[in-house]
């Protein structure tokens, strides 16, 4: 199972663990003063990409160590209906203490897979990626940006410390200061850090002008129609890299990449990607083997 | 402005900073040497119940304690599109770090409000309340339940402490112990904590029976059509309260509440709501003011 | 050995560790530059319910996860003075530094525990629980409720957010607002949150009618004599359980369970139980056995 | 009103706050959706040392940073019953949520002041220091040592790595090694840090003759009567300085104070101080004021 | 005074006061029972660079919000030896608390800032830009990377997220795989994130000739000598901007920018800077002023 | 391997990786999708005496617990250049993403034990120690110490709470308050605490002789030179002991030792020791033996 990237999401699942448990599960403590054995099955009730075993492994693994868990898939595959995902096994108790955090991990990041996988359905073919943006959920961006990637899309800046990128609201204060979109990007070329490339929001096609005067290295399109892209393509030619943003879907993203967009960033791969659905069905194990708990 | 009712949410909003901020802005710190005093104004962009703007205030102030912020409109009130919401005026560099942080929790939590409060309209006329559940956001989650609030919405448990639910999954361990559900109850009754309701998941009306037989506080009925909640209801009559939950939509929930169901229980309203609409506009306030930033 | 019930105790441990070692043990280090394998046992002095040993256990492995700890008592067991309650092996200066932490932990959970039982003693042969309150160290309220269970006692509210219990400040401010405790009931009942009880605190017979009106689930009757309790539970009958508190000692509380009262809520089980005695021999297990310390 | 000693003493605060309201305070939510303007008095119930003032504003603060808190009592000073030691006013839902809290922290510290300050009354003319130990309740510990010295007493060890104190368990590891007392003491002196005195604990007089050899600083007698006590500091002189410990009492503190013992140090100064018993009176401060709640 | 360009520097700040702090300072409450008004003055002993008077700052107020401080430098500025750079007023008792941890961030951040400052007019006067590099003090990145900016350098990466540097033992495994430096520079620039610039470490001519084919954007010369620097820079042409590391000293930086090194990243402006000296110098400002002190 | 002797140091370690790797590597990650089995080797390039590897180690086992780690060499060993001191297998990945972190720490820590070494060697055959001061890298101080101690140098205070020391600064008020050096050592021996030595910082023999009469355990002779330090010795006698500070180099360490002291406290061990150096060589494992990484 490949891990999320990053080697602190531990710290993530303990927190919302915390939100969930901190002071105990009274209904499982009431029902069951002593250990049950049992197995316990994840199950993907739709076709899906999964995302976030390695996360919900977690999770279990948290709430109780002497728990075992296998994942017969791999995040980032695509499965049918009624696809078992995860099973983990050892104290139903444990078990029952964990499911909820475990599939809520679960439904969010194989939401966000799975919308990432029908962007890049609709743009096959073409030289032309799936980005995300900084529309996440707060706290959790670093594992949606693993998702996306799950889901077969790129990752476009993580913070604002990894991406030198000029928007709108930086133009506006630029403008009252008396200087131009392009001198923005001399500005940014002249001040900022090493090994970053320059990417510039435009509006229209002077702004694009501009943009390629500034020597920008990614030029953004935003909220232009197809064939106002196909303009600034024909515009920009290869001085620079063809970003396309705002109100892109699953309709009309084939058309911006046959307009010539080498990027496409879509913020509502992380805010609006509906959850997936995902169970967790229980079995006992019987209580035969003996209740060896801690 | 009414504050989230807990005493630490600012501990989320620095998170959610952290995740963005941590190691800076280059593309501000790169174009703005010097303070540019601005104005930031945040827009919903359509109809929606706002909520999230003390979160967003805590987001702005974090950035830049100098900042001012102030708001027109208050957390829990119905807006129409392209209403100003949220207004902080300052150093246009600190308005320009903390725009996506501030948006990013008003998208997110406004969606869910909005959401609650389509839900609350369709079962309006009827005494039937609209509840959340724990499938949200991982660390989340108290802010997520005070938007449900906001919305008209009620909440379900917070954590596993605050409430004695017995689910199918406790079920299932209870009757490979063989136990039924009026056991269940029973045990749950003897052994649960003080001042707690007995909640249990029933699937059939012989479930119902046997959850009216162990004095249920609440009965709720899983996944079943209106008419089949109609005959539970015959069933119950005054022995417990009634909850419906499982694929309630806007479509079927007069339905459910007509049947006579007290209380619906919704996952989608915290994991599944859309991103409402909001973005933020930046104008200059001039430099002539002077720029005495910090 | 039960776990306390709650997934992450282990941080109170860390910090009370912390507390004491933050910057290492001078006295040990000075005396011992190498490894000395040894035996530490801890011994109960007196009488006592044991509480705390899975705490106790934690503290060794965190300060050294090289040593073996073994526990020939359960937590919530009574013993006779001189019984070693847990057996720690391995270096010995990982075992002086664990010492006084893991005691300090073992004194005040088993004298909550011990003080519990007695109080369960004292109602022995009625159908009277007896209930903890909020009353707690700041910090251990998870740990010292964990002891009162382990005690034989139950816990009434955990934190603010598990009870809905209006007590005599809450009501100087609804009289205030012209409202009286019936109203009081009646608000709760209809703004309070799904699948809670309401608990009332009442001082007169006067506020006991009020309280049967308001439908109050629960009424706890505050500093009243074994006689007014009984003249409070005929009043009542069946329409509400009863809860007594304010000044139950030994001595009063059989009394107390005789008049009638279903609870008895005690805060002296957390704030003045005394010390268990508890200490920790220490023996050389010879030095022969070769020093593989880390 | 003096501080604690301690730059983060809020840590403890905000970790005893969420304890209690990590997830609201759903009574007064429910009872109380508008601002009420209150009056709060903390009041201690009988005569006592009062400790923790400083701690207790704290908490009122942390919850609502918009309440005024005011003590006409100082930390350190004793009072009579029915003394009003602290007047916090502003919403009542925010002193409601704080007032166990604050109580909590107050009942304890002042405690401990008030037996410390029975402890230095009883050795009153003699130059005899009442010492506190490590006996402290996990997580406390600062503040503990704080309202010991409130009380008028002195704190001995705060950490491990403040003070080379040699103990029976040190001792047995030592002789297991070849070694004696003396020979201890010597091995502290050349291996432990720069300005750190040595402490050694005994049993016996031999013990006692040893200590004098190894020139130890301070010469702990462990569990000995008063008359032991006399022949040791017959034997030691002004050789080292005195400290006894184990088994002191109100009743024989005295005692040991005329044998000789320059200082007293004492576990249940901490581990066994009683509760002090303060409440907190609310009453409103009327609506008419407005309510402009944030 | 210009903030570090992080919101959440304070954090570091609080850390260095605990491990000084946090069980208080002995000396000062023994030898000061009562405020002091005082004024401290730290003062740069020798010419510097000054840098970290916000942190400084930061360190006071933490210590005590009630003292006042003002710098009459700012950071970033040289100044003379004998310079006073920050004059804090107050509780005598706190400006000596917080002396030695501000003096432990000035003294290391004005040591950095004041070696980059000597780098940068070693190559004055060619289009050479000092970068530092990731061997930083742990846990003080951000603000050391600060430091260089204010002697007059560029960061080079913060975190290994925001640049794309195949060094050299990426190439050991790479061509353990068959690939070679130029393969590596494709991998890199397929699978890489959006908008990073790829730079690649080469030892050799050779390695400098695949690095071209593979179009890397920037060329890192590791441990040549100024000859064999100008054969690179001769190859490379404009293919890619030139970047030179390893061995690079006040004596031959001069010589790499005559070769034509667009950028020198150099290890030693954060791991061996000598700490600046300043010092603090305390005058009482009387008791007569009144000693209100909280 | 002997452990820094604290128990926490690992917060010290993840706190370094997530500087590093929050957001993860995004070089590794680009050119190795599948994992690649290797074998690291961090060698000393010139003789040191090396410290730190239990952190190298603890930094690789961090970022991936399924590495192996050995190390040829002690903490605290004296090595050759081109020693090879740690050595760590696994997954390629893992060794390429701890390395930076690992060599920043050993680094640092080499250098401080190499300098004190030094240091020691130059007063080697006379009576006198070489101690640390509190002037350490901010959030290093605990490791820093260790460092010095495994260089064979002592610690001086780890806080301002284990060790009374009057410095210049304080008696700049006590002299404000109308008190002399001798008062001051007076107030401090009747308020300290239990069992701490009192040292007094002098400036000249004046000074000198009144803390002669102020009884201090220790006194500091600041920026003397060794003639006024042989006047001080003869005037002190075996009254105190004698510490000497300020503008100790290797050059007149031994002049100082020559002329009595015996203590030298040196901050330059620690804010100015130059970094020890140290690489990291990585090889293939080859790819044959499978590639089972989780």
């Amino acid at each position: 199972m490949s891990q999320p990237p990053i080697p602190f999401f531990q710290d993530i699942v303990r927190q919302a663990i915390a939100e969930d448990l901190t002071f105990g599960d009274i209904t499982t403590s009431a029902l069951f003063p002593e250990p049950h054995q049992a197995r316990a099955s994840i199950v993907a009730r739709h076709p899906m990409v999964v995302a976030g075993l390695a996360v919900a492994r977690e999770v279990f693994l948290t709430v109780d160590p002497s728990l075992t868990v296998r994942c017969p898939i791999r995040d980032g595959q695509s499965v049918r209906g009624s696809t078992t995902v995860l099973v983990a096994a050892g104290d139903g108790r444990s078990l029952l203490m964990a499911e909820r955090v475990a599939l809520n991990f679960l439904q969010r990041l194989s939401g966000i897979a799975t919308l990432t996988r029908e962007f890049c359905l609709a743009v096959k073919g073409f030289p032309t990626r799936i980005l995300d943006t900084r529309k996440t959920t707060p706290g959790l961006r670093v594992l949606e940006k693993w998702a996306v990637r799950l889901g077969g899309g790129h990752n476009h800046r993580i913070t604002l410390a990894d991406g030198l990128l000029i928007k709108d609201n930086h133009l506006a204060l630029i403008r009252a200061e008396g200087d131009t979109l392009r001198d923005a990007c001399l500005r940014a070329r002249s001040a900022g850090p090493h090994g970053i490339r320059i990417i510039v929001e435009t509006q229209t096609l002077a702004d694009v002008k501009q943009a390629v005067d500034g020597k920008a290295d990614v030029i953004l399109l935003d909220n232009m129609s197809p064939s106002h892209v196909r303009m600034a393509v024909e515009l920009i030619k290869d001085k620079a890299l063809i970003e396309v943003s705002g109100g892109i879907t699953l309709t009309n993203a084939r058309d911006m990449a046959q307009a010539g967009a080498k990027f496409l960033s879509i913020g509502a791969l992380t805010h609006s990607a509906p959850a997936a659905d995902l169970s967790m069905d229980l079995v006992s194990a019987g209580r035969q083997r003996g209740s060896r708990h801690i």
